[in-house]
């Protein structure tokens, strides 16, 4: 039997755009020979789909599209996510579809209701498993989460064994490392099931999440036998036997698609994806941002270019009096080195403008913090007026590290309609602008951008260190604290400094307000600010605050 | 028996602030002799605690301070909500206490994930009744959506029947409206159960939510005998007794409070609510806000005085070329009619000097689109300029309509740290007006400023009709297609014009990234922009877009 794994870049909300591309897929794959072709988790309409599941019209087109899919596919047969209806309740299901119609339907079970999903909030699960046998191949369909609860999984199964295949069609978020989590998963099923498992993943960016394809088969050994393309659409192709031993064994067609070479790669392409995704799919063909001659906006810069052609970025430099020389001049070279389109917008004027204007009021005071911040707003402002002249999307460049602790100026650096970095911490921007250096074979990034300390440059010789620990103290306790959770007391008695642990997650708590006025940006870590991670603005929860005897 | 429902403004995260309070209404309840006091749902931690309850330590701290208040509270009943874990896992529970001790705890059974709840991210459900006694008086404890499934509730308590009192502790957000819902919802309890009802629900504003307390006493006839105050904290007392004929009779102590006289005097005390608590529970005493004249900014004024105080609020008008003397006096008037702080910051000669700095890149039209946002956005520099100096706190002045359509500038009129009445479409923005000046039994808003057609004053001659539907139009499209979630199609055949149906939804659809990056306010409808209706910003569902047949 001859599977194929239709990892496709859905549209959410396009249900005929998702249909075309099924399409498209179908005819290769007969062209292929394919007996069963596999799509993935509610390809129809996307994922997620959120708040649109909730309106009756929209639900009515997932069911007349998913017949359209069908109707297109008659020659094969073809499982594909779907949103189902019936009776008032919709459900997460698999279209099991041939002779041109849905024959067969699963309902996931286990329905995620944590970090970035509200599963829970759309959809009923299902309770029955469903087999089907494709050319003397039997195989159950399960969707994403079902084979993340293996114990389950085997007990539902159970009076289903025994079966050649489990085919699972997901949309499981990105974050850097979780392929080897997948892998793990997939062989443990196996192993499990005594089954090969075919796994269908999405690919593509949508809002803070990103879906990174790599679509997998994994023998009745739990080995990983084909790996379908990262960050790409592809189609994998493989035969399944089931040897006299009642082993299944798996055998690619094609070449081996080329993987990430290590984590920075792999965080380096969903970066690229995710700012190209977000800028077409909301019909921008250019993106403009603020060069600052640091390494942050230099970056982003790079990613932009790399997602959508250099002849779509345009770099701004929008110096004052604190500039220093150097940042100024790299930001140029960066901008010649990329061969972008650069223009240099000085502000000091409209500085010293608003100072006028605001020295009426008393108790203002040129330079201070007030100060800092209006040059950052005027910066913003600039950036949006040529966006709303040009029709291009402003891209923002603020990393996690500053992010968490609020290092940065609302509707000031902050202003923009993708974050790309949003969810990189500082640490991990350095690893990337030398893994860029590398792979692009040159200095694009200007090494001094890299060397040099950082700095937001809003007053004289003013350097990130002044307000803020060592970025690799820093990123320490964030990972803690944000990622893992972890209280104030737990940080401390892991080794950290108590006074910067406490004095930082109290920055963190703090900030939450600037955050949930900030623009989306690729999900990379296990987790990121957005809707991964729910706190109230109005908090007054302090960890920490019982630490008298530390 | 005697009961009390102590209806509490709890401050989310702020344990021992809530325990404070508990026992503060347990010393008033020792004194009235009460023998059951009731305090609401997640009392001890505030609601919603949202990803808090992620947090170990945080959970602990809920464990310990519920020890706390029963070890405050010795001689007495108490039941309230608090967060418990028990191996791992977390429920929504109500704890009994006597003799300083919890003794029962009762596991919320029905989860809210919905609208603007989660509750299944945080909570496993519970599936016991808990029954108790007190002074012969037989009850049954649950817990808010517990008794919104009246058909599930009186299965799930058939066993424990007869009893005489209903007890529910909920956190139930406000629309306006709903009280109406409520009393309906007691009262059908009462009659389905055959049983007096308690209900405690919790009051204040907590980030986009409200609580308007209003707990209720119904006796066994569903008959509601007793509320409690709105938007207040109160305690409200009762005795309960069972006669001869097995009816519950319910005979409140002191004297009924004032409830809202309409409609619009619910919303206007809600916002006065949801604006002072949004302010003070982050910590800022004084607020300022743009004044133009424009009657939404000068109802946002109105509510923050009374929210505040005149001495906490503080106007600005910041006029160009383009503001009429009408509006620019008018915002003076109101000012005064307030007797707030009021400061005028032209800002024309920045508008020009940003003209000139953009004037050198090719395409800048001004008075253009970009140039009237630019007016928009150096207004909203000025504003944080001054809160950054200040340390006060931004009130943004959009209203409902604006918002759903992006009628407004992102960083610009949409900046600042709480948007007041983001909920509340414009045609009762108007209706606030006129009930305002009647209370106020004045003309504290100028009539002028009522009657004045809207203009956003960014151009010579502007009007808001220019570029939108009149308001009673767009409200109606909007309540159909936001709040519940009608198609075009629908809306067009119930009467609505077409062309201007189907501009306006793609409006709304196409502004989902402003809303995304705009403050919180106060939810005032069923359905209000932010985690009540969750949308992707990446989105091209388009309704009506079949529909070549009307």
């Amino acid at each position: 039997m001859r599977i194929g794994l239709g990892q496709f870049n859905s549209i959410v909300g396009n249900l005929s755009y998702n249909v075309k591309k099924m399409h498209e897929f179908y005819s290769h794959a007969i062209e292929d020979k394919v007996d069963l072709l596999i799509f993935p988790e509610l390809s129809i309409c996307g994922y997620p789909p959120e708040d649109l599941v909730l309106k009756k019209h929209f639900l009515e087109e997932c069911t007349t599209n998913i017949e359209k899919a069908a109707a297109g596919c008659p020659d094969m047969t073809i499982v594909a996510g779907f949103v189902e209806t019936e009776r008032n309740k919709s459900y997460n299901s698999a279209a099991v579809m041939y002779e041109g119609k849905v024959q067969n339907i699963y309902r996931k079970v286990q329905l995620p209701n944590y970090g970035v999903f509200d599963e829970r909030r759309y959809f009923q699960h299902g309770n029955e498993p469903l087999l089907i046998e494709v050319k003397g191949v039997k195989l159950a369909i399960t969707i994403c989460e079902d084979i993340w609860e293996l114990e389950w999984l085997a007990e539902f199964l159970k009076s289903s064994m025994p079966f050649d295949l489990l085919v699972n069609i997901s949309a499981s978020p990105f974050h850097y490392g979780k392929i080897k989590i997948k892998e793990k998963i997939l062989s443990d099923c196996a192993l499990k099931l005594n089954c090969a498992v075919a796994y269908c993943n999405l690919i593509g960016g949508q809002d803070e999440i990103l879906f990174d394809g790599r679509s997998m088969l994994a023998d009745s050994n739990g080995k990983i036998i084909s790996k379908a393309k990262a960050f790409e659409e592809d189609l994998l192709i493989a035969d399944i036997v089931t040897d006299e031993n009642k082993n299944v064994q798996i055998t690619t067609l094609g070449p081996e698609s080329t993987q990430p070479e290590n984590i920075i790669d792999e965080i380096y392409h969903a970066l690229v994806l995710g700012t190209r995704d977000y800028t077409h799919k909301n019909g921008f063909k250019k993106v403009l941002l603020g060069l600052s001659g640091g390494i942050d906006s230099s970056v982003v810069a790079v990613i932009a270019v790399a997602a959508l052609g250099k002849e779509n970025v345009i770099g701004i430099t929008m110096p004052t009096k604190f500039n220093s020389a150097e940042t100024i001049s790299d930001a140029g070279k960066l901008a010649e080195n990329l061969d972008i389109e650069f223009m240099t917008i000085p502000i000091h004027s409209v500085l010293e403008e608003f100072d006028n204007s605001l020295n009426s009021v008393e108790g203002w005071i040129s330079e201070g913090i007030a100060y800092e911040n209006l040059q950052a707003r005027i910066r913003g402002t600039i950036l949006m007026s040529l966006s709303n002249m040009t029709g291009s999307l402003v891209l923002t460049t603020g990393n996690k590290s500053e992010t968490a602790v609020g290092y940065s100026t609302l509707y000031g650096d902050s202003a923009g309609g993708f974050a790309v970095i949003k969810d990189v911490p500082k640490t991990i921007v350095y690893k990337l602008s030398e893994h860029i250096n590398k792979i692009s074979g040159s200095e694009i990034i200007p090494v001094d951008v890299i060397t040099r300390p950082p700095s937001a440059e809003l007053k004289m010789d003013q350097k990130d260190t002044d307000s803020l620990p060592d970025y690799d103290l820093l990123d320490e306790i964030l990972k803690g604290y944000v990622e893992e959770d972890k209280s104030a007391r737990e940080l401390i008695q892991s080794g950290l400094p108590k006074d910067v642990v406490l004095r930082i997650i109290r920055l963190v708590d703090r900030n939450e307000y600037k955050r949930r006025q900030s623009p989306p940006g690729v999900k990379i870590t296990t987790k990121a600010f957005g809707k991964d991670r729910r706190l109230p603005i109005t908090n007054h929860y302090k960890s920490g605050s019982d630490m008298t005897d530390l």
